[in-house]
């Protein structure tokens, strides 16, 4: 086992009416919220309308930057951070999924140290301190709401890329299942394969952690016992929670404790796709990764055959990654460019 | 799924050489510290040194409070606590097992708010504030490294009680699998008994939680794979570091979220017997959840058999018990009064 520090202070609220403690919650912070979201799609649902009501309950001062695209760009998030640093705003508040929520990351490094949003982002500034975010998730996929990456891209550099820091937690996730329901089913599948895709970038990763191998092992069980039933009933609940905790799970630490580091290399041969043909994330995944495991077979056979064992109970590489090309196919998630 | 909130303040860094850092880590807070650790055995290893070295290299002003029992009482708490409030001690330095650290836990308290320690583990008095915590642990088993619960018992009242706070996390933990390389087979099994009971605490408790009980089940494989080889060769860097990092996370909140609670009545029955016997802690548990499970399986077989069949490859229930404890015998843990 590798040596490692353990460290998440995110304060995760997970359930059913959860949100209904997000007005007090902000008032920790501060009363002046830059409030970020996507597309209309949260104000069609009826979830803008009760994050809007609970700000004012707390009489917080609301400033509005809308319009993040799902494969969110960094002109978007300067948009935002001038917006945020004109009105001294205290505190964000980001309603939706990873694209919202890594927007809103870079959002307050940006306010919190006056400077270039793609200059963090290249790592060529190196924030020392931001405001606080808090989180409320509305698709359960990229584990954004209790880690400390953000990704975005640049079209005037070609680039979709990275950001890792510790200041990029956020302070408190809002977490309810709910906010999931009108999730159409294509992006829920994506979802259940960008989950699946983080715990495999930590078992393909260097160094031997023997328990979060088995952490990678059940998170991703998890995923194929619930996200195809989660596709035939959208609005179960239990369902719904199963998959987003899952989707917490498989990118919040866990699966890496005791590694070198994640592999990665499939997500950013994912994100390369994603920047050339605005295809959504988890769909570059599922057809990445098994051509990924089909190039890496006699690297790593025996991971492969490690991984099949536990997941299908089969005993060959080939067989591993035919049954995760299958799973991939089942729920509707391309397999092929 | 049942509502939770996950959250963890506690900052654990766990490998070889990671309390070289200590020092520096003492300095966040402060250069007084409370000393506190447990027999003299941690004199007799060379960590005692160790750690002094650390502390004298930030020029830490150093009180010391040692002789903390195994089953540990809040008469030594008391005595620990005017020790600090007399010399205003800035930090608590635990080095140990549970005892020392649950005892670290309630000194911190009964110093912050200058107030009598049974009266915390009573609920008499709610506190509000403490002073911080830095643990460096010497035994796998409790989980209290990283949690915000601690034991104490009361010769006076004639009682073993738990306390809960979140006041309770410490700041820093410190977790070298060599500094447990001394500890002797029997407390060795009795820590891999331990984390394995508080996996199943959870397991028997109210509530549905797919993901947690999956998390369960390979935290208890873990246990059951490596703390055998472990008891085989107690110098094994890799066995050390798994098993330590399973006792970890069996009761840092990741086998409960989503979960009412959980049962804690063999730990309520194996404080009794500690309490009554002077046992330790980690042996009353495999000799009550053998009996416990007997006496609970028409009310819960289903679970009891979902669980053989993932530790044993079982599918009943007394095979489930009886492969329970036989895996207690084969590491030499008692299954019998």
């Amino acid at each position: 086992m590798e040596n490692f520090t353990a460290y998440n202070p995110t304060k995760l609220h997970f359930g059913k009416g959860v949100t209904d403690k997000l007005g007090e919650t902000v008032l920790e912070f501060g009363k002046k919220v830059l409030l970020l979201y996507g597309k209309g799609s949260v104000q069609r649902n009826g979830i803008y309308e009760k994050i809007v009501k609970q700000l004012h309950s707390v009489n917080a001062e609301i400033f509005e930057f809308s319009g993040i695209k799902s494969n969110p760009l960094v002109d978007d998030v300067s948009e935002a951070a001038q917006l945020g640093k004109l009105n001294n705003v205290d505190v964000i508040v980001a309603v939706g999924g990873g694209s919202v929520i890594d927007s809103a990351k870079i959002t307050a490094l940006a306010i919190a140290n006056n400077t270039d949003s793609w200059a963090i982002m290249k790592y060529k500034f190196k924030p020392q301190t931001t405001i606080p975010l808090i989180a409320v998730l509305t698709l359960a996929a990229t584990g954004t709401e209790m880690n400390g990456a953000a990704v975005l891209q640049n079209h005037e550099t070609d680039e979709k890329i990275g950001y890792v820091s510790s200041l990029n937690y956020p302070k408190h996730s809002f977490l309810d299942p709910e906010f999931t329901f009108t999730v159409p089913k294509d992006y829920t599948a994506y979802g259940v394969v960008d989950l699946i895709a983080h715990a495999l970038e930590a078992y393909f990763g260097e160094g031997e952690a023997s328990l979060s191998d088995r952490f990678v092992e059940v998170i991703i069980k998890e995923a194929m016992e619930y996200g195809p039933m989660l596709l035939k009933e959208p609005q179960n609940y239990e369902y719904r929670a199963n998959i987003m905790w899952a989707a917490t799970t498989a990118l919040n630490g866990l699966t890496n404790y005791g590694r070198k580091s994640g592999d990665w290399g499939v997500h950013d041969i994912g994100h390369n796709i994603s920047y050339l043909y605005d295809t959504p994330h988890g769909a570059t995944l599922s057809i990445v990764y098994p051509a990924w495991l089909k190039l890496h077979k006699d690297r790593i056979p025996e991971r492969i055959t490690k991984l099949g064992k536990q997941l299908f109970g089969t005993s060959s590489v080939n067989d591993t990654i035919e049954n995760l090309e299958k799973f991939f196919k089942s729920i509707d998630s391309p397999i092929r460019l």
